[in-house]
């Protein structure tokens, strides 16, 4: 059992948990709590920390999934010290990067989901969540978006993470040209966009662009568009929510489906 | 200029931060930033803390109303031990509470949030923005929602929490019953219910309902309400983030209206 602190595989999680470049580095992220950790494929597992009070209290497919995929014993000092939450759980695993590629999300389906420098970890996690939810192909992200293996985002993607294709892309106009040049309709939300969301049809192949939560969509992104969409704001708000937007976007089309 | 970090004033607004007996006893609430302190209505504002290096720094606009408002010098550190963000912007304001009623509510439009226990404060700072955004007329919630006035839900209104009236109900069924006798169609949105969200009809006056992020709404208000809807969901989704649910049902509404 793990019951030092000052351990070289604390100290390694420590930076996984806190460091995009580790995670790169390593190609490992970590996940906690139980249901992700039933949620992991078996390939994906890394290694597997419990506690024993976790182990006392598992449930029986539980203790079943840890008996197949093994285990470390860690003290409650060392989770505490692993654990990117306050309470933890009591499970947390390393798990390895998968990369996809743009094929796996264009195979899948035909509504797509691009994000242009989305900076918070829990609205990232959260559009990963209902572009499921609404039945999108995939996530396509520009290299300036937030990691998606930060704990937060992670957190915020219940389980989803696991399901949803994604891809960083260098250039994501490059993109979006290749989008368009398949027959896929390319629209990005813009405060200023010339068209209301709720009169475009979305029942072919479509995208949508939403921008970092301060600054919106790039200029260049923008422009390599079909459209520029904007969502009415009643009252005096200023913009809403980039994952609220995402959301009324993905569920107009669904909608429309 | 307070400097002492032991200042009295000091204690009572890090208990007005995090404590939210004190803000109900003092009836004070606190924003900070000079964006919110711009939209505090001068007659609620009770007072105003800033730093030197604010000062400096600040517009005219923002110069004429601390003229006007008056407002205390704190020393950095003063300000970093009463602020809840980790950078403060140097200014930081009490507010006096100002107590809604339903019918400020009723008079003000035709669609109504109501929430039963929502409990992540970002949720509904989230769905406050929103409800502005979408046009709705005020927010309803149950005793046991959590505060508005959690720093990180008035955070994340930006705003709207001064633009947008809202009442804490002891007992929603109450509410709901008092709603439909004023002819409001009432919709609460639930994992099993029996009406898919995009085949109802909005243009009439109606309240949508969104329960705790893990419960969902309760059994009583599921009872009280005209109808539950669903929102379809695709995958393996098990729930959609409150605030999104929120906005999805919103906004619907509004693309009808």
């Amino acid at each position: 059992m793990i019951s030092s602190v000052t351990n070289a595989a604390v100290k390694r999680i420590v930076l996984l948990q806190t460091r995009d470049k580790s995670r790169r580095e390593e190609g490992l992220f970590i996940v906690e709590g139980v249901r992700m950790y039933m949620e992991v494929p078996e390939q994906r597992l890394d290694s597997v920390y419990v506690t024993e009070s976790f182990l006392d209290h598992a449930g029986q497919d539980v203790r079943d999934r840890l008996t197949d995929t093994g285990y470390e014993l860690v003290s409650d000092d060392v989770m505490k010290k692993m654990s990117d939450t306050m309470t933890p759980q009591g499970v947390l695993c390393l798990v390895r990067y998968y990369e996809y590629t743009l094929e796996d999300i264009l195979n899948r389906g035909s509504m797509y989901m691009i994000l242009d420098g989305l900076q918070d970890p829990g609205n990232l996690g959260t559009v990963f969540r209902t572009a499921e939810a609404a039945g999108a192909a995939g996530v396509i992200m520009s290299r300036g978006t937030v990691s998606i293996y930060n704990p937060k985002s992670i957190r915020s993607t219940m389980g989803t993470l696991f399901r949803m294709p994604f891809i960083y892309a260098d250039d994501l106009c490059e993109v979006i040209a290749d989008l368009k040049g398949r027959g896929v309709s390319v629209y990005a939300a813009h405060l200023h966009g010339a068209v209301d969301y709720a009169e475009c049809d979305y029942r072919g192949a479509c995208a949508f662009v939403i921008g970092n939560e301060g600054a919106g969509v790039s200029d260049a992104v923008a422009e390599a568009a079909d459209k520029c969409l904007y969502i009415p704001m009643e009252g005096e708000v200023e913009s809403l929510n980039a994952a609220v937007a995402a959301s009324i976007l993905m569920y107009e089309a669904h909608r429309q489906r």
